[in-house]
């Protein structure tokens, strides 16, 4: 039994499909850049001095009122496979779970705020909220921020602002992002359109675990790429701007799924649930694909599901390697998960009738 | 109501799926190629010509005792339709449906004997039997033939045998075929291997309709090619020596893939029965090719179906354009039928549980 166990049963802030317009934006989550004053950025930092500041913000989130609760998990007590699971959850990078070194992470209980230790900063702190919530988002991070910097001496320029290991996260540190469910953009191939235009307005799209994925299962992340030269608060209006663009032509694009090309659309739908439904061996890509799909035809009450919304949330992440690992309670090669995946979505999917 | 609906409720004898080896050999089938003495070919006949063929091979038939039961249908008292249903039947040609001209047809009820008039030759006759059948075939064919011949006085050269209006056929006038189900050699991807030999040993492969048509559905169709210097017992006993030997390569590969492939083979036959069960739109390729996957599945008792074998090997015919249109009683263009077709296979489908 791992420390991170405690987390299977319960599904992920990012993915929890509740709060404002979560058919759409599954999630929103921002993050804050920090480094602690009198030691190198990481990659000049020694392994004592890396363990004096694992140690250091142990002490600091003792006293901080958001993160007291927070498990303190380190890297050396975590296992591959638990790292894996992290990332899985979003509460660690990958760098973070595969770089070496002495590091840490701290997590809530309730999975809405992490922060990452020696990461490519010293601290990268990390705050979910399910649906388009940047605002409560903003408001959390700030508190947890702002206590954490009564306890430790963040690295700060008067010019230039927070000063980060990376010239891109210098000023305010921050990234905002969402994380958007764009079947409809997709299914009537207009994505590309609004990718192209979003990287014109310098907001970069990713796939479901960050920079250099692919966009798996027609899920999305649009983030902010200025952290200089704007205030947070309108660096988050930005994107709110931009994310209720894309949510509209989404919204549109549902609406042209359900008048123009219904049966077309219905026999999209119910052939993902037919595969879902009755396959033996399906890739985690394949299974997103389709859970997507079935997940649109959900929304759009084409599919009736007895699933509760955390059960439905849930298979999304407990199709992931790690995840199915954990439940199988063995290590699994590839192949052996293909077959434990499609064994888990027909077990799960029986609440779904064709 | 046309005349050809009589046929509609009944499964062809190609497909009945009955007699020996019918998991593997769906049907065998023979055809004899005649023509009138004292009659030029079909391509330099006039109309009055044809028209006085067309009556009397009518009253041959009607002293013969293999086809007075027969249906005599000329081809201008059947509908485009009623024609394409005949041809998915393979009771006509596509190109005796299709050629303008006077031309008829005698069928038996049941199916098994049908003689095209003013086809390429003057007179076509074919016996179909269930299953690995060809010498109850022959048995059935020789005789209607040689009531025939004493009725009509057939063009016959002493040296060359039967004389025909394409060389190919000159002699015997017999092409002897068999249709095949390989899904096996498919999956295993041996088939190519097999078609290759065969053509050496001057061995056709054809699709599922006939002469140009692509193989559909995993259904070969495997005929000898020279009717020339062999005594017609002689070409029925090469062809089903060679018939034998791909039955035994389908049941090896059939065993490989149960003990070898089982999970990766099961996965294919079952994500068949989900998209079966769920598509709202289908080509007839498409549910051709599943279907027989299903068939498969079925016939190695991995599947459970509570479909009689004359519902299941109906369902073939059924998704077919023209019978399509028969059922649903009215005309129906591509993406109608695609509809249908879909309702249809759901509704049939319901007696196979996942």
């Amino acid at each position: 039994m791992s420390q991170v166990d405690v987390f299977i049963n319960q599904t992920a802030e990012w993915l929890r499909a509740a709060g404002p317009d979560s058919d759409i934006v599954v999630s929103s989550r921002l993050r804050l850049a920090r480094n602690i004053s009198g030691f190198p950025f990481l990659q000049k930092m020694s392994v004592p001095q890396q363990q004096e500041v694992v140690e250091k913000v142990k002490v600091a989130t003792e006293t901080c009122v958001g993160l007291k609760e927070a498990y303190y998990l380190r890297s050396t007590d975590l296992s591959e496979l638990d790292r894996q699971f992290l990332v899985e959850r979003h509460l660690i990078s990958r760098e973070h779970a595969t770089e070496g070194g002495s590091k840490a992470v701290a997590i809530t209980p309730d999975e809405v705020v992490s922060l990452m230790i020696l990461e490519e900063d010293h601290l990268r702190l990390q705050t979910f909220q399910s649906g388009f919530s940047l605002g409560e988002a903003w408001k959390i991070i700030d508190v947890i921020d702002n206590e954490l910097e009564a306890e430790l001496d963040f690295s700060f320029n008067p010019n230039l602002g927070y000063l980060t290991a990376c010239p891109t996260n210098v000023g305010t540190g921050l990234r905002a992002s969402c994380m958007l469910h764009l079947p409809s953009l997709v299914l009537t191939k207009q994505v590309h359109k609004v990718l192209q235009a979003l990287t014109k307005l310098n907001f970069a799209a990713r796939g479901l675990y960050g920079e250099g994925t692919q966009a798996t299962g027609n899920f999305f992340q649009f983030s902010n790429q200025i952290t200089l030269g704007q205030r947070e608060e309108e660096m988050i209006d930005n994107l709110e701007r931009v994310i209720r663009q894309v949510i509209a032509h989404e919204k549109e694009a549902r609406q042209f799924l359900r008048s123009k090309r219904k049966v077309k659309f219905e026999d999209q739908i119910w052939r993902a649930v037919g595969t879902l439904k009755s396959s033996r061996i399906i890739s985690s890509s394949e299974a997103t694909q389709l859970l997507s799909l079935v997940e649109l035809g959900i929304d759009m009450d084409l599919v009736k599901s007895s699933l509760t919304q955390q059960e439905w949330s849930g298979l999304f992440l407990l199709i992931q390697p790690a995840h199915l690992q954990k439940i199988n309670k063995k290590k699994l090669n590839s192949s052996e998960r293909d077959i434990c995946r499609a064994d888990l979505i027909r077990e799960r999917l029986k609440k779904i009738t064709l």
